[in-house]
């Protein structure tokens, strides 16, 4: 039975957190940046200043507005300034070359580009190169440009009617192929932000570090959930080590997110300390499976780790390791590979299910694989322009990751390969993560990849490369010895190269790349 | 520019929460019922039997089933197990006469009344008496059929196609007229367990003891929010503080919602200290603000207030005292008096105005009364079988709560009056709310209630009830001085009188009661 509202229903949005907490929170630190705060009140202001600015350029729905930032204030300013205006907010990946930020700029029709100072030099040619012209807006530096038009601006606010309006468009890193421009809905992320708030357990008492990109899957929708409770944001221009530990000890950072290969480099830092003047740090960590002994030494820091899963095709993490209290009852190694596992999805996440080639569910037992498929409130729209490549990653209504995996009996996903990623030798599947985790036990390996590298008997076989902890030393010999106590001996690396790893800029192991090494070198 | 999602929205529905924590915290204790556990495996199982049970009986899509019922995991299961087929949950208030019941069950024209043990001498008869035919299901007790049915049943779930169908329906408590039956949809009680979840800063660590009867407005929307982090319930069949102490030691209560009344009376209990071995207790309180008194006796026994503002047509707190943490630096004066403020919207809560009869704003300059109005998606769809009604609360997309206050400066609303309530004196506007607190402020005084009486000069005078602390004393003639003391003279009570006030079944002080108290001694 369907009723009417007899009050009108409030579309959905991101914005409404800003508004609140504008309001309630307007004395309060919104933003730390370097030596310089803003109050919510301040920050309220000068998003509606930009989304007049905004305006006053002609910029309304059906309009791009691109940002190339780094996580500075700029960048927050731009994610509810820009909807504000009913146009559309389109994050760049900071470490694209300028053809790369051409292409987006000429595919999405941005209309305006925001610049980083820092950024200029790779920004300013990719809107000159584009075929349509674009408006540049340069935020900091010398040549800024925004702390005029903000200052000249009438100030402008207004929610969408329409909560299935276009939010913003995340492109894809594109490790093959073109970027696709991932398109956002406010639904989608007011969800996200609440789902983030609650799993986070953030509140108006938490310091968040912005160590993620903020351009990355809109922050991952956390520009929303720390608004969202009032809580302060804390910028970080450059992912460094020892800036991270200065801010977190300067600010009493209480949360921050990063992909393991950060966390790793935290915890080597000679910098890294238990704080007890201070509190736990939450971290969220996505992208990989943190290992058994990663997560000993940062729980040695104070750092409490919860594993997400997603892609910018689900508005970030929207599949959680939840881990139920009774798991910290598991012996240490049990629990780590519990939370090695992707999990299950977050409050708002919708469902799973893990789906054999035929198209059936395969079996709850941990073993069987297939592809991880979602659907929910908090997946893309489809790809802008791109009908073709829509229908094809969401054919049914459920959107396939990718991502090969299988379902545990309790309902919680883990992820045994990218599809393209698995390693058939001999006939048998092997999944890379498995191997992975078997060398990262030995306690010299900091991090490992597992690729295929042709076999002339085999098909392929598992080749792997390795870093070392600081001063740590173990032959190749001695770690296919050891695998070989782990898992089946079939699936042990024939080769092991020392070297660091080549990643892409939201910080991906380039597997691509691996595959060509381990190739070249056979 | 509105885009069309590729994969399906879900409905926003609280049953989603059940069903995700009945997966993910499956093994963990979802409701504890004095000797009895339901793991939340078990809980979503019984629930699927109970919708599979109402099936069979002919319930789905357009019917009512009505459960009267105490704060036991039989009344949790309704609130899942009946709209999982489609119909709608009706809770009734266990403390109406058997005419009353029988109104509502007529009203509403419910087909089966699940009914207690304890409460089915009221309820069996109410059903009887009504004209049309109802199945009654006696929960527990020698007559028990529930079980038999639960046992006997194919498991059913369903989730709503739209966010809009009818959830449930609350009868507000009528203390003038007939009850109205208020209608809430899913949407708005997804959004609201969304928002009490995380204002209460729920997690799967919390236990939630239930004092708040989970009939009055769905709970305030917790069946939902405990059940979305997959925190465990305590039931609690009957409010006694001996009882609510014992619960908290026993199981570590972390959370639990109540009236002030219930506070004063745990805060007198000589079982009351403070429990340094166990967490601090956060309560969310509603309905008056608790005075400063009350606070400080209670931070002495380590409970956190957070107060709340909201009416059954709101879903329970749309509103909420957010206490920004440089609160947390005022002068414990100060600090009682900002969290004595209704607040601002919660986090999912839309808008708030206040209103003068004329219908614009009044200045927020914290002194200017009017009538406070709210908007959003937790407002009610409407008065079941009462468009006139409906139209009335909600005349233009605004709800009137019939509630007067002012709007503070920084957007804080606070609450001067019930409108019926104002005491109009010499044609001065006396907010009976202001008189009570300055009443409250002596040390002797437990809680007073402040009402019109008549008054040959002034046409209206403030007469008080006031209830004394145990062992306490003090003279009417010493209260009226040290009120005059803190308020204008002509705002103090010209008559006192101790007493017990008579309360609603709701807890709330019935003031029309006192108003005829006040002029029949007259």
């Amino acid at each position: 039975m369907a009723i009417d509202a007899t009050t009108p229903w409030e579309a959905l949005t991101p914005l409404s957190f800003l508004e609140r907490s504008g309001a309630v929170f307007a004395d309060r630190t919104a933003f730390i940046d370097g030596a310089s705060r803003l109050t919510y009140g301040e920050l309220f202001d000068r998003v509606r200043r930009l989304a007049g600015a905004l305006r006053e350029q002609g910029i309304g729905p059906g309009d791009f507005v691109a940002v190339l930032a780094p996580n500075r204030h700029h960048l927050l300013e731009a994610h509810f300034g820009v909807p504000a205006t009913g146009a559309t907010v389109v994050p760049l990946n900071t470490r694209l070359a300028t053809p790369e930020l051409t292409y987006i700029l000429e595919h999405c029709g941005a209309r305006t580009l925001l610049v980083a100072d820092e950024l200029a030099e790779r920004g300013v040619p990719a809107a000159d190169d584009a075929a349509h012209d674009i408006e540049v807006v340069h935020l900091g530096g010398s040549r800024d440009t925004y702390e005029q038009l903000l200052a000249a601006a009438r100030p402008w606010w207004q929610r969408p009617d329409d909560e299935g309006s276009l939010l913003a468009v995340n492109y894809t890193s594109g490790t093959t192929g073109r970027p696709k421009g991932v398109m956002y809905h406010h639904r989608g992320a007011y969800l996200q932000g609440m789902a983030m708030a609650l799993h986070s357990r953030l509140s108006s008492d938490s310091t968040f570090l912005w160590t993620l990109p903020m351009f990355h899957c809109n922050g991952w929708c956390f520009p929303y959930a720390v608004t969202a409770v009032g809580a302060t944001h804390v910028g970080l221009p450059r992912v460094d080590p020892a800036e991270i530990w200065r801010l977190i000890e300067e600010h009493d950072v209480s949360h921050l997110n990063a992909a393991p290969t950060v966390l790793i480099d935290l915890v080597r830092h000679p910098d890294a300390r238990p704080r007890p003047e201070h509190r736990p740090i939450q971290v969220a960590t996505g992208g990989a499976p943190p290992s058994p002994t990663l997560l000993e030494q940062l729980a040695d820091l104070r750092i409490e780790v919860t594993h997400l899963y997603g892609l910018t095709e689900t508005f970030g993490p929207s599949v959680i390791c939840e881990e139920p209290p009774e798991w910290r009852d598991l012996p240490a190694d049990q629990l780590a590979r519990r939370k090695a596992r992707q999990g299950v999805p977050n409050a708002v996440g919708g469902r799973i299910r893990v789906i054999a080639p035929e198209g059936t569910d395969v079996p709850a037992d941990g073993q069987a694989m297939g592809e991880v498929a979602l659907r929910g409130n908090t997946i893309m729209a489809g790809y802008l322009h791109d009908a073709e490549a829509t229908r094809q990653a969401i054919p049914d209504g459920w959107f396939r990751t990718g991502d090969l995996g299988v379902m545990h009996p309790d309902g919680y996903v883990e992820l045994r390969d990218r599809s393209k990623d698995i390693i058939v030798s001999g006939g048998e599947n092997i999944a890379s993560i498995e191997v992975e985790q078997a060398i990262a036990s030995h306690p010299a390996v900091a991090e490992a990849a597992v690729v295929a590298g042709q076999h002339p008997r085999w098909g392929e076989t598992p080749v792997a490369f390795v870093t070392l902890h600081a001063d740590a030393t173990v032959s190749a010999e001695d770690l296919i010895a050891h695998t070989k106590q782990r898992i089946a001996s079939y699936k042990a690396p024939t080769r092991v190269e020392f070297r660091e790893l080549p990643r892409t800029s939201t910080g991906k192991i380039q597997k691509y790349r691996l595959r060509e090494l381990a190739n070249d070198a056979e």
